[in-house]
């Protein structure tokens, strides 16, 4: 057998032998005891699974937090400098955002420690620096609660799909727009539901992160690096807000088989690669329009494998420590990542794509001529026009769909459409999955 | 850092260090080159996938296969000893069946080489003996391929949901019956699925392996080792074939909100574990019913993360070699599985689950009081009665549908309904999804 890959893997982890990677238990630092942290120690406490063992939790205010249910032996502590510089060996680091969750990730890794991390922004904007960092010190870091939660996305991605060449990703990432759109199908009112949500705990005080489309975003550029291969700066993807959504567009869309979704989406294309995060109409035979409440789902598309879907619990304390833990074990057996090489690219948002535009208007005569004239100075062709009878002639909905154009054809006819003075509101326009 | 976990994993392929497993390409020799050995190469001489290059290739007749897109310096040999003994890595074992497929992945063990394979029936009868040769020979064992193809449902369960205690399994593992059953859905009757089946290349001329359910067993028994971690003779499991459904019992499904799929099922239970394969009533909500056409799916219920869903192509050629090439570049980045242990453990088949039971009888008065009576005795609660007008009296098929039952008193309740001499076949009895 040759040196390159030469160690014995246990076929139990009770049968390590001397040269397995299980020599004794890696020594599992916690940085955030909340809803995830304490889930992950429920977990290693409960499934006392081989090779991976509990150390030191790190919170503010950490007295609050201690739990009679974890074994004494745990060092609990609110100085991040002494855990840092404890003997442990991974820092699982739940806290979340760039400060100063980025500040402990690095120095740990710069210590040589390994890192597992659920923090996306985190990994979004930082993460190749961060591996590059980790492979120069000897650690490791693993992220895969960072997107999807339970949903082993990225497992996936980085050992079962790297045989292939992705070309196309289409994802539900956010569960809290996805349980806001999927109540708004049955009827709902936008203002109602996050109201609910808020109430649930699904969504925040302030929403912005989750409906204006950032934590999808965040999320889609780690899918990016590691299924389309480039490396990308998030913030080149401009995420359009679910808020524009009423209940108005639900009942269209349903006449047209379809439902709205938050829908992250990127894919390769002529130059850039094309990437854009909003509200998207999807068909209603589509995997996508089966989610429902906060489920995620990712719907991956090979040029060899075609389509592969994934979906489950996104979010939520137990799911996301699934992943966590499933990373430490991952770790402890010496399994290492497969590092996908990705290549700095820009971002671009020309997609080929039908549209779905709805109009709302002071009616008068002309208005139709005036809006398939300008889409016809584009090339884009009608697919087809719908107006739904009991709206009042001064506010007056109505909906154009068109077959697949450049995105950059219909910005410029919506830009000439806009001008025109019966338009009570912008003309909303979304992207139709099909 | 502890040498637990410390060699450096390189952040792109093209950076690999000297302390990284990248040192020089794996060399790989493909044993077989029919539909998937034909795309593995396809993909490795299109992809130039840093880290492992294409060596020998093994086929009977190789004169035959001989490609001209594949590279000049590979070796084509019809000698499986001669490669066995080459300087060949990795041995990728195309073959199918036991023998003398299992011969050659012994033997490449044996001499420390490591073994990719797809072969579902040789890792479900000796995969605990094989992986265990191959840690005490310092070679690896993969078989990312040999359930669902394509979709990452084995490197998921291993690399991503480790950390969960997963307790039940429903999964959708044959395309063939899943091709069958989903046009049966639609109205035709099995005889003409199956002979378009078997044109379309999707069915074999003798059909057994699939539409008797043992290919699914042997898939599913690999998955109940690593996801309910429980090592079982795949024998044990009696499958129940999808030939007895007819177009007739699509209606009824159809009234009772469901449709029919071949399902495979275990999950821990009182004593022995249960699994079980064979035609399944679904509901029309349930994801199960969405797969479509040759189409596989697997839904892994965890204790703590909840469902998870994976679905896409189980078969084909460019999809299996998407697992297979998966595999390879695992082991060139030196990727180690996350061994979950299993325990030995005994098949049960008791169930607690509603039950669709179709009747055929020459009508006479007594009938469903008879067989109402018969479950009665069981404290089985019947859930409703239907019987579809415009059949004759001398053939009238009729639907008993009862509440979760156990199985075994389901079965004492048929065994004293199958005395009744009105009955013109044996009652249809399947279990429901819900």
């Amino acid at each position: 057998m040759s040196e390159v890959h030469g160690s014995a893997v246990p076929s139990e982890l009770s049968s390590a032998t001397p040269e397995s990677p299980l020599q004794r238990p890696l020594r599992i630092a916690l940085f955030g005891f909340g809803t995830v942290g304490s889930s992950v120690a429920r977990i290693l406490v409960e499934s006392r699974p081989n090779g991976v063992e509990l150390t030191h939790v790190f919170n503010r205010n950490v007295a609050r937090k201690k739990a009679d249910w974890v074994p004494s032996g745990v060092v609990w502590s609110e100085d991040a400098d002494a855990v840092l510089a404890s003997d442990a060996d991974v820092i699982v680091e739940l806290a979340g955002g760039l400060d100063p969750a980025g500040n402990w990730v690095r120095r740990a890794l710069e210590a040589g420690k390994s890192v597992v991390t659920a923090n996306k922004k985190l990994i979004a904007y930082h993460g190749v620096e961060l591996e590059k960092l980790a492979a120069e010190r000897g650690g490791h870091l693993k992220y895969g609660a960072a997107v999807a939660g339970g949903i082993p996305v990225i497992p996936g991605l980085e050992q079962g799909l790297a045989g292939d060449r992705i070309e196309r990703i289409e994802g539900i990432l956010n569960g809290t727009c996805n349980f806001i759109l999927s109540k708004m199908e049955k009827g709902a009112e936008y203002a109602d539901v996050l109201a609910e949500a808020q109430k649930l705990g699904y969504a925040e005080a302030d929403p912005t992160e989750d409906v204006g489309g950032f934590d999808a975003r965040a999320k889609l550029s780690i899918l990016m690096r590691l299924a389309l291969r480039v490396q990308i700066h998030p913030d080149e993807i401009t995420p359009r807000p679910i808020t524009t959504i009423t209940a108005m567009d639900f009942s269209y869309a349903k006449d047209l088989g379809c439902t709205i979704r938050q829908v992250a989406r990127a894919e390769w294309a002529q130059g850039p690669v094309a990437a854009t995060v909003g509200p998207m109409l999807v068909d209603l035979n589509s995997p996508l329009a089966w989610s429902r409440g906060t489920e995620n789902m990712v719907i991956m598309s090979g040029r060899y494998g075609g389509d592969v879907v994934f979906s489950g619990h996104g979010a939520g304390g137990h799911p996301t420590a699934v992943a966590v833990v499933s990373d430490l074990l991952a770790l402890a057996h010496g399994s290492r990542r497969v590092a996908i090489p990705a290549a700095p690219a820009k971002v671009g948002v020309e997609f080929e794509v039908p549209h779905y535009i709805r109009f709302l208007v002071n009616d008068r005569p002309g208005i139709v001529a005036a809006i398939t004239a300008a889409l016809a100075r584009e090339n884009i062709n009608i697919r087809a026009i719908v107006q739904k009878p009991g709206f009042p002639a001064d506010a007056l909905p109505f909906v154009v769909t068109v077959e697949p154009c450049r995105s950059s054809a219909l910005q410029r006819a919506l830009t000439s459409i806009k001008t025109m003075d019966c338009l009570l509101v912008e003309p909303l326009d979304l992207q139709m999955l099909e």
